[in-house]
């Protein structure tokens, strides 16, 4: 592409071959939108008008029933990939959730999938003929992964050279790719805006983020344009824009799934390790999906997976967590806060017991974070921008304006990232001497982020969430409840702590807020997926969340 | 320690301390001692007359026959416990293996054990009354880890503040510390020898190395001074000594065993991962020791154990296992081709299958290496020599010489490592393509090292081991004969293909040689503990060596 010498040419050219592969077909007029003063936009797509009562009911389904109508012949996957491509491009308008697109493709494997069913009478695999919708940076040969970066809109030339591991796997599992989905510049900031692809909305409220870094993903799964999404999570960006949208999402410990294969923001940084996982509106989705890949034993294909299969679990009857509601920093606003409570209330109505949990070690962890991810000073974001020149994003500063830090130096953050992560297990483990049952903790209750999605270019905080990715501790997000401006009514008299919290608190506005979208975030320790959607199904039955 | 400015003077203070902890009851007089001229000192203690016929055949026993001795009430902790301390002691005189010496502590808690038992009829657990000795990094509370540092000979002042999760978890299983062992300086050579501790001897040939950085443990097992020793391993650290004195070593994959509260040579370091693995002289100490330790769950104590419970095993009759020759980077000598044609032969005669391995990969696995140990500048290692002004070691100049490269250019490193760990993987599985019975290989046969040991300061080959370091695979090594100077002649007209290659060849002399301990290294895919275990028994029984 050397003869677009301006960023902005290259994105519009990029946009442009994105919205031809758009069909008409398949797009509302733009007369028939919702205009933009309409914030809600959820239930648009139903009631558009435009899609078919069957396309209604099969994007409506969950992702097994899909696989399972299939299996019993009622629906076919062709039918299946079409629903989803109609409801995904009225998403796409409503929120511009999607970058790469390639409908016909998913068609065609859709229809080769069919025919091995009806010749075979076989499935391909657990995920045969299910649509499955990826954040932009897996690796799809032939396809871009741009990562919102312009310079890689068309590089490498003719699209990657192969699959990522994981693309493999769920091919073979029997998914159907069509979509690829927006994502911050570089994924390293928790909205989803970039240069090359523009802002993707929330669909709970137009005026608030869809989060990041997999913001494109769960518009597009709220939306139902898609059974069952992926995204990676490396500071929070499976868990944020889950939690922005109310749906549910797993960041699971590094190693259960793999990893090798997605273009990363950070290449080669491993001193907080990303890790991709599943995103879907119902837990399981979740379960499906993690069957299915860890079933698939990726440690033969990826070098850092970890040989763990999928194990049973039987969890006590009653349940013990701990309840984090304000890690010291920035405490979460009234919408998280009734959410939380809420949960709590609930859980323990139920049976479960709940302690307190003591963020005494989250100021380390976020110090921590912030020392690690800047340790190169911003230079690999600096170069990705610097391939077109395109400006760099506010929102990044904070890491491009670090002094690159040395080697030496860097050993020592490590070295007192493992000390913090002694400690923070000991404090886990420890809670055995604190719970009726003499076991310690299940799990930690906590937000997933201090505000119930936050007004466009207002998310900064991403503590509650990048602990976690410190400790490579399994974490989900469940949803609870939306946010309603008649009674989470801010404290006018709440005196920040800190610059941070003030800056969160300032963006507070209870009415700009209202309709948002209030998950909690479930805490296992390290590789207890299994344990943590397992309790998350025990949770969301108490909690009751209609999606 | 502010009055001793010499680093000498430290040192000698620190040996006389170890010295007067050794009993003049347990230790061979000087007249009586082998002359210099002696090589091979293995049967010493038990010729010496100086060990009891008791302590000559609780010595000589297995790890587990020792435990169900104690269980069966035929031996007590505290007898076995005094036989250990006689024999290391003896040991120590012929090689000068221990560091750390505390008999009588070791004979207090053995009481204690005692008893428990004898009140409560309940042994502690699976290794009850059980001496295990210690290589110096593994803290233990109140005593120094000076890993061959002059300057933490006396820091920090008191000893070290707390146990290593390691030790903290066998005392809980019932074992026995009484000693901890020599070193390289920092553990960052292949040779045991430091200016605090001075230089291991090699009881097969004394003017061999012991190897490192486990040296001491393996002098010392090889001798009989002890039933199970711990060593750890970075670059070869646990499976050269134990080749170069032909005792079984397994060096685990990452997580498996916890290496929280080790001194560490590199601390922070973790672009390649240090572990700690059992050596001993039978395959069963290592099999009872793995499986304690890991029914241990000690990921409820170290953050980065991974929650893999010992597994059981069920191997294939036929086993087909990939051989290399040669790395490409440097022969091995003729005593080391010979063990593993040695090997080969007898695995094809009892049925089992050989196919080749291509190395086409080590040396770019070697080059990594290389970049990564060096990638502080050796900046750790200067600081560690620095506390006092000691002389650094000439084996040490490779890492001290090299510049400290940038976060970014390690995080690039990283990113490479991870693209030759997926090719080496890729390699490892496709093998199915060559093999009878359509499966990838059960496991890699190659050397340990080039040499049968190597005269002191002439051992700088670890291409054979690190390559698994690197990719963090289980590995293993078991001993096969022993150099034979009649019959293991040097090639003169071999001629080197570069500068490492030649060293080490121009070191080889088989007069020089004779005696020396050959083993084999056996290497299995990431986190293979029980299946490369599983294997060497297999193998072990085909090749019959006699300790």
């Amino acid at each position: 592409m050397t003869q677009l010498n301006d960023y902005k040419e290259i994105a519009a050219k990029k946009v442009a071959l994105r919205d031809a592969q758009l069909k008409k077909e398949w797009l509302v007029p733009e007369a028939d939108l919702p205009p933009k003063n309409i914030k809600d936009v959820l239930n648009f797509p139903e009631e558009s008008g435009y899609l078919s009562a069957s396309e209604i009911e099969i994007t409506n389904a969950d992702a097994r029933t899909i696989v399972e109508k299939i299996k019993a012949k009622e629906w076919t996957s062709v039918e299946v990939t079409k629903a989803f491509c109609h409801r995904a491009s009225i998403a796409h308008q409503l929120t511009n959730c999607l970058t790469e697109v390639f409908f016909d493709e998913a068609l065609e494997t859709a229809a080769v999938l069919d025919e091995l069913y009806r010749e075979t009478g076989k499935l391909q695999g657990p995920l045969h003929g299910l649509p499955i919708s990826l954040k932009d940076c897996f690796n799809l040969k032939g396809k871009a992964s741009s990562i919102g970066i312009v310079g890689y809109a068309f590089s490498p030339e003719g699209g990657m050279p192969e699959d990522a591991v994981l693309a493999t796997i769920l091919k073979d599992l029997g998914a159907v790719f069509y979509v690829k989905t927006n994502i911050p510049t570089a994924m390293m900031t928790g909205e989803s805006f970039n240069n090359l692809w523009g802002r993707t909305l929330n669909p709970f409220n137009r005026d608030l983020t869809a989060g990041g870094s997999s913001g494109g993903e769960a518009a597009l799964s709220a939306l139902k344009g898609s059974p069952l999404s992926v995204g990676t999570d490396i500071g929070g960006s499976i868990r944020i824009p889950a939690a922005f949208q109310n749906i549910y999402g797993l960041r699971p410990s590094f190693g259960r799934f793999p990893t090798f294969g997605c273009r990363p923001g950070l290449a080669g940084f491993e001193s907080v390790v990303s890790v991709n996982g599943p995103m879907a509106r119902s837990i399981d989705a979740l379960l499906l999906y993690s069957q299915a890949v860890i079933g698939a034993e990726p440690w033969l294909q990826d070098p850092r997976a970890i040989e763990i299969p999928w194990r049973s679990i039987e969890l006590p009857t009653k349940l013990t967590f701990a309840v984090l509601w304000d890690d010291g920093i920035c405490k979460p606003h009234p919408p998280i806060l009734r959410g939380l409570q809420e949960t709590v209330d609930k859980l323990k109505a139920a049976g479960h017991e709940v302690i307190e949990w003591d963020p005494r070690l989250h100021l380390k962890l976020l110090t921590l974070a912030g020392a690690l991810f800047t340790s190169d000073g911003g230079n690999r974001i600096k170069g990705l921008v610097g391939l077109t020149g395109e400006p760099l994003l506010e929102a990044l500063l904070g890491l491009t304006n670090a002094a690159e830090i040395s080697t030496s130096k860097l050993w020592e953050l490590q070295l007192e990232r493992n000390i913090v992560a002694r400690d923070y297990l000991l404090q886990f483990v420890g809670t055995a001497s604190q719970t009726s049952s003499g076991r310690p903790i299940d799990g930690i209750l906590l937000p997933a982020a201090p505000c119930a999605g936050a007004p466009h270019e207002k998310f900064k905080y991403v503590g509650y969430t990048v602990a976690y990715n410190v400790l490579d501790y399994t974490s989900a997000t469940f949803p609870v409840t939306r946010a309603d401006s008649s009674i989470d009514i801010a404290d006018k008299d709440y005196i920040a702590r800190n610059p941070t919290e003030k800056e969160a608190w300032d963006s507070y506005d209870a009415e700009q807020n209202h309709g948002g979208a209030v998950s909690i975030q479930l805490v296992g320790k390290r590789l207890e997926e299994e344990k943590v959607l397992a309790m998350l199904k025990v949770i969301a039955k108490v909690v009751d969340y209609k999606q």
